[in-house]
């Protein structure tokens, strides 16, 4: 084995006070501190420390009375930038509520800003919610979504491609501070947009910001061979997971790219105890802090139906297929089929998707945690994890007190940050300029 | 006399390597640091030390051949509250071309992670150049797009009142996380918009991030008298300044606000010497290197008409009225007015505007550019500057060195910050909720 040995990618999935509903009310948590950017940078600092590949924060673009958010992941993402130095720097922005050049612009100065680090994690926005507070009265469906969305991402990696490495001269005896030649308007013309061009600002570290996507449905497979270069998925089966792996390997080469150019992480949600018996009382101790009324609404929102009118100790009633759906398809499949693999009753669902949400939860020692990270990773079911501990800081330091050694030891995950970007951390190849490499024949 | 004296407030506008359209070729001016986020970070310090009330970015929608700008103004903003504890940060961002959901939790977001000191410069953009990059074949009529950012505004505003402060409550016990009636959906109906609310963001620590504007045509100053707390303008003629001044206490006056609601700063390219002819020198230095073909384009897109075709050293052609242009009217003004007030040439007028783009432009001692402003500013021409350096950092280290000082000396400026946040610094009261306002009926 002269080979380097593969080693997984870890991001850690930073949200709020914790991924578990109930964490903002769990012990040594101060609720307080999200209104403070500073808690945020020793989060991102932690995880640097930890080696881990990135962070990622999701997004809303409704507000309830019970979300509380108080930072944008754009401009947390620049604050981040300045108080790390290595870490990859992952954040939602939808393709629906957005405009390709503004998105182009945000993207393109984070890149500089963090000088490589950033990933931008694409979403079409499933939440009926959301168009309400976009001139809408009603969502966009879900083939729609993604057909925006792929003509969004062709606008975008063209603008990204629209000033030359090198395209600055700064030659200033000759007055000459560009070379015109290498600046190109990329006059895009589509069903959804029009877009002349040149972007304003010049070619990024990365030459593109890392694409991130997280559906599995049909659309969002389809999109994700086409430019997704990490997949957040929602995997609870570790023979669905090498199935979709194998799936998306396929699908990846059918669409002219080759496998390494896409890493498969699954989000997996960590309550970690020094026995088995202690972790399990961390998630019951979580579980009973949560609020019941908080789970059904969550359950309803999810399933697009009022689950408050059924027996709490009783089955799922009969709901639609998934592909039927405008929501969230794959998070709605996960559900569904969770309910119906394990016979859960509706009150044992809300329990068992509380600190994950869908994704799936392991609860137990930092050696069987790293068992089953390894035994996903080895058997091709992933290429790394979305870790997603269930408070935060106190979920955080014990994944990287005891997990994050355990599979240093094995081999399976890095000592020494070796890049200084996000995609060296990934493998990820640099993307070429595709009018660079027509204006070379 | 018991009353506090009366202060100046200044503004630091940074633009690139410098104001002057040369400044990236003069001696001692690094243009390879535009990329480099710690130049940015430098600058803002250097502000800082120097007890400015804030620092101002500017921004546009299209990318020329000439055009190099790394960095957009709301990423911007973010990295630069992480390197800075008092200074005031305002970007400017669009009404035509973003949606007031995504930009009224930008600047929450903004307001937040900087702690209050965040401030937009609301601009309608009027460059026919930007509508080619946001799916338009032409950009809207002035009158609409002011009529758009009425609205805009309507809808912003009532987005960052839709959380009542203390309506985070945090009650782990109880379990209680936040005082649902003191969220309120906005439930906006309009031409323009549609949005419900409330925002994902609790109410910013300003209230509402400052609010500047800048055009002052007619639709630009009846919009500034209903929604700006600072305007820059561009003045060229203190007669005018003190016309437009009193003009704005009256239509504030008219719109139910009372005149400390609002602060008047004109722009002022500064180019200081030792001595008057040093000053001079160095103006004709930064002119010589100017290139009279960029001069032309600047002229010809400001005036929308090809320049070349005329002779250089012959006067301007006959031109439309501001009124009937859909340009930016304001800046149009000038330079015809300017041009004909002092019948200057083609070539003159692309001089005398080098190094501020129609702003007033002082050239002189440090002790001459002093007398200027304070003449300006105890005659109610203005309530400060917005200070235009003609290269950076060593044109912002001149003014800071010498001018400061002196004006500190007079008791003019401020020698501590005695605020923390923008609103602070400027005088400005934190705006009432509105919503909270009608409750506690």
């Amino acid at each position: 084995m002269a080979e380097p040995m593969r080693q997984m990618h870890l991001n850690c999935f930073m949200f709020g006070l914790g991924h578990h509903e109930a964490a903002w009310r769990y012990k040594g948590v101060d609720p307080t501190q999200l209104s403070d950017i500073r808690y945020y940078h020793r989060l991102a600092q932690m995880a640097e420390r930890a080696k881990f590949d990135s962070i990622f924060f999701a997004d809303g673009l409704a507000g309830g009375k019970g979300y509380v958010n108080f930072f944008e992941p754009l401009t947390l993402m620049s604050s981040l930038a300045g108080v790390t130095k290595h870490i990859g720097l992952i954040g939602t922005v939808s393709t629906t509520y957005t405009e390709p050049y503004n998105l182009a612009r945000y993207f393109a100065s984070l890149d500089h800003i963090s000088k490589g680090r950033v990933g931008w994690n694409i979403v079409t926005t499933g939440h009926a919610a959301a168009a309400l507070n976009f001139n809408r009265d009603a969502h966009m469906e879900h083939t729609e979504r993604y057909e925006r969305a792929g003509e969004f991402l062709d606008v975008t990696t063209a603008l990204w491609d629209s000033w030359e490495d090198g395209a600055l001269v700064y030659d200033k005896a000759a007055g000459v501070m560009t070379d015109a030649a290498r600046i190109r308007e990329i006059n895009h013309v589509g069903k959804w947009f029009k877009v002349k061009g040149p972007l304003t600002i010049p070619r990024v570290p990365q030459g593109h910001p890392v694409l991130v996507q997280a559906g599995s449905s049909e659309d969002g497979r389809a999109f994700a061979a086409k430019y997704a270069e990490v997949i957040y998925t929602m995997q609870t089966e570790i023979g669905e997971a090498r199935q979709f792996y194998q799936d998306m390997q396929t699908r990846l080469v059918a669409a002219g790219r080759s496998p390494g150019q896409l890493k498969i992480l699954p989000g997996i949600a960590v309550i970690i105890g020094e026995t088995e018996e202690e972790a399990k009382e961390k998630e019951w101790r979580l579980n009973e802090l949560s609020s019941l009324q908080n789970g059904l609404r969550r359950l309803s929102t999810l399933l697009g139906r009022d689950m408050s009118q059924y027996p709490l100790d009783g089955p799922l009633p009969e709901l639609p297929d998934a592909s039927e759906v405008n929501n969230q398809q794959t998070i709605y499949k996960v559900y569904v089929d969770l309910a119906r693999r394990e016979n859960l009753t509706i009150r044992q669902l809300i329990h068992r998707t509380a600190a994950g949400r869908g994704d799936l939860t392991v609860v137990g020692t930092p050696l069987q945690i790293a068992d089953q990270l390894e035994k996903w990773f080895v058997t091709r079911a992933c290429d790394g994890f979305n870790i997603m501990p269930p408070y935060f800081p106190g979920g955080l330091e014990d994944f990287i007190q005891h997990v994050i050694p355990e599979l240093q030891r094995r081999g399976l995950f890095r000592t020494e940050y070796t890049g200084s970007t996000l995609r060296e951390h990934l493998g990820l190849p640099r993307p070429v300029n595709r009018f660079a490499a027509v204006s070379s024949n």
